[in-house]
């Protein structure tokens, strides 16, 4: 297990990209990885309800808005509980 | 393995929150969790390049500069593709 997971941070995980919009509240999470001297792109892997895992376009509008509504989500969230 | 995999999903899994400033440059991965039955808080957690977990304050300013920044250069890389 810790091989796999060493040997898939070496390289690009995403062999393409998924560009249609996934509703918000489809996604458990998101996750974003740098570009680097494993990948030189740039990754954003989210993790829907159902457990599948599905490589984002990075410049998807779409995209960015999911980001946002996840960040205003919690802004809103701790500004209820002042 | 799959069983503490499921039970960590199953709580939250930050305690508390690094609201110091973390250069992007240290940042390999940032992960948004939604909030949700498992818990009630968003969930950022940051993936720094010596292999560390860090939750970040998901109100923060620089948090949200951050995955800016890691979203712009996805851009910059495409159209630099162009």
């Amino acid at each position: 297990v810790s091989l796999a997971r060493i040997g898939s941070e070496l390289r690009c995980q995403c062999i393409s990209t998924h560009s249609k919009f996934i509703p918000t509240r489809h996604i458990q999470d998101v996750k974003l990885t740098q570009s680097g001297p494993h990948c030189k792109n740039v990754e954003i892997i989210a993790t829907l309800k159902d457990g599948k895992e599905v490589c984002l376009e990075p410049t998807a509008r779409w995209v960015k808005v999911i980001i946002k509504a996840i960040l205003d989500k919690a802004q809103a969230s701790a500004e209820s509980q002042l």
